[in-house]
């Protein structure tokens, strides 16, 4: 084999209760990578499409370039060449894990045009070297979950521990991206450093409800449990219309709704596909209502991961 | 029925990383209540054993007592008369919810003797009420798994949520009570009441991953998680040997080890009951290598809660 084409999904980090622990991975948007072996060495960037122009062609710059280097250093090829295309199919600065699931289509095509000599999971921290570059740290929250596919916990980052959790058949995610910009790193500047015991409580008490939830397909629980007090509060401020947008999916029918990493995306989970689309029609038009134009997507938790197209 | 003889478990409260949210019972110890109905108005304690004379035998003032006034009045009933007898068969003081447990025994006998007109879940109040008059405060992680049984998550305090966790089969507690007090309040005051979000967000991480482990029958996971780095620093502090104690369980096979409640009593989950028997012997061997004494106990999770005699 040559060459491939790989598609790898969006994700949405957090997921309310679960701050830089939770990720869940969508059917779409996603990113794709057509990647061709060539005789000599060195990674070549030949084509990204729709990034209006924005992402770096520099392979050491380039969240998918940076994870396949990493990777053929680590695999002991170092002189393995490559080609490389990139297409954009989903909005950047999102909040969706657009640089993740480039990276992670990067290093999945890069590991089946070798053999496969590493497993999926393995692949990880390369992934997160990708991330790095793209957001200045390692974080695992997109990259787990668009690589392994479905609802990932982080437990741990030192050493990294990621576990991969089943979800109710029935789950919908419904994604609206509203047409306007929020820092990375603005959106982690304004956290508060200290959390008062009360509130971490609350949230730990969240964040197993949540996980109870899904592993017992309980949507009622997975409900009550989408509440975050400690990160929500802080970068809602950052998005205009956050509140009415909520409570328009909530009205809707939704289980929960809040930011999809660190926005401006919002998410929202639903019991069965024909309510998660009314309650994205329900978040677009409130975004509408203040002249906010807005894209939406509605899917189930992807539990696969990157895919050869 | 105009009298009956109720049993109800012992808890560990906290569980590691669980402040707050996480409980779990033991089959033993437990406390035991003899409940007998009188034909006058009022609660008369007739006998306390087993409390070395330190209970007090006002009503309003002991903990099974003022659980079983305040449930008289919510059914309706306050002029129903009670004669109690305690029979504590744990040590008070001693992080294993011995309040938690008469309060649990009084009420739910007393629903017996009334015909039960609430459910086992809807005396969760009144056994609250008991641990509000024992320890200043109305916590659920003890007295919610000693009246339900299991592994149970205080998702919420305000609406109460409280959800029960199947636990695998062969996952075994030992516990171990050292002869050394607490002061529960002193063990609340010695807690920071501002958690960085870093701790914050390690101590979510193993919610998650202790609740996907016992969803799972997933052991490891289980071990991995039982990992606390808010309490436990701080609260070790006050048990001397805790380190050495705690050294001593994981190297005889423990999957995790750490206080239970406020201490100081230590517990430790293992897989299988030979293991979880080693397990306690080490504990006391280690309290005993600098002359402390102490109780230990080896138990399955208990599934049933309250049970009649």
């Amino acid at each position: 084999m040559e060459s491939i084409r790989v598609y790898a999904p969006a994700t949405v980090a957090n997921v309310a209760c679960g701050f830089d622990i939770f990720g869940f991975a969508v059917n779409r948007p996603g990113d794709e990578v057509v990647l061709t072996k060539k005789l000599t060495p060195g990674i070549v960037i030949k084509e990204i499409t729709g990034d209006e122009g924005r992402l770096p062609k520099e392979v050491a710059k380039n969240t998918a370039g940076i994870a396949i280097l990493k990777y053929l250093e680590f695999i002991g090829q170092p002189d393995q060449g490559f080609e490389l295309s990139l297409h954009k199919d989903m909005p950047l600065g999102s909040g969706l894990g657009s640089s993740a699931a480039s990276a992670v289509a990067g290093v999945f095509a890069a590991n089946e045009l070798m053999g496969k000599p590493l497993s999926q999971k393995e692949l990880l921290p390369f992934a997160m070297e990708g991330e790095r570059v793209a957001c200045g740290s390692a974080h695992a929250d997109n990259v787990g979950p668009s690589l392994l596919g479905g609802f990932v916990v982080i437990r741990s980052y030192d050493p990294l521990d990621i576990i991969q959790l089943p979800t109710p058949s029935d789950l919908y995610a419904s994604i609206v991206h509203p047409q306007i910009e929020v820092n990375t790193k603005d959106a982690r500047r304004i956290l508060e450093r200290e959390i008062t015991l009360g509130k971490t409580i609350t949230q730990m008490g969240n964040v197993a409800g949540l996980v109870a939830g899904l592993l017992t397909s309980d949507y009622d629980l997975i409900g009550r449990s989408l509440v975050d007090v400690i990160v929500e509060p802080a970068r809602s401020i950052l998005i205009p219309q956050f509140q009415e947008v909520k409570a328009a999916a909530l009205q809707a029918g939704a289980l929960g709704c809040s930011i999809s990493g660190s926005g401006p995306s919002l998410f929202a989970l639903s019991k069965g596909e024909e309510t998660a689309k009314l309650v994205a029609k329900a978040m677009s038009e409130a975004f509408n209502a203040v002249g906010i134009g807005s894209e939406a997507y509605v899917s189930q938790i992807n539990q696969q991961g990157p895919m050869i197209r």
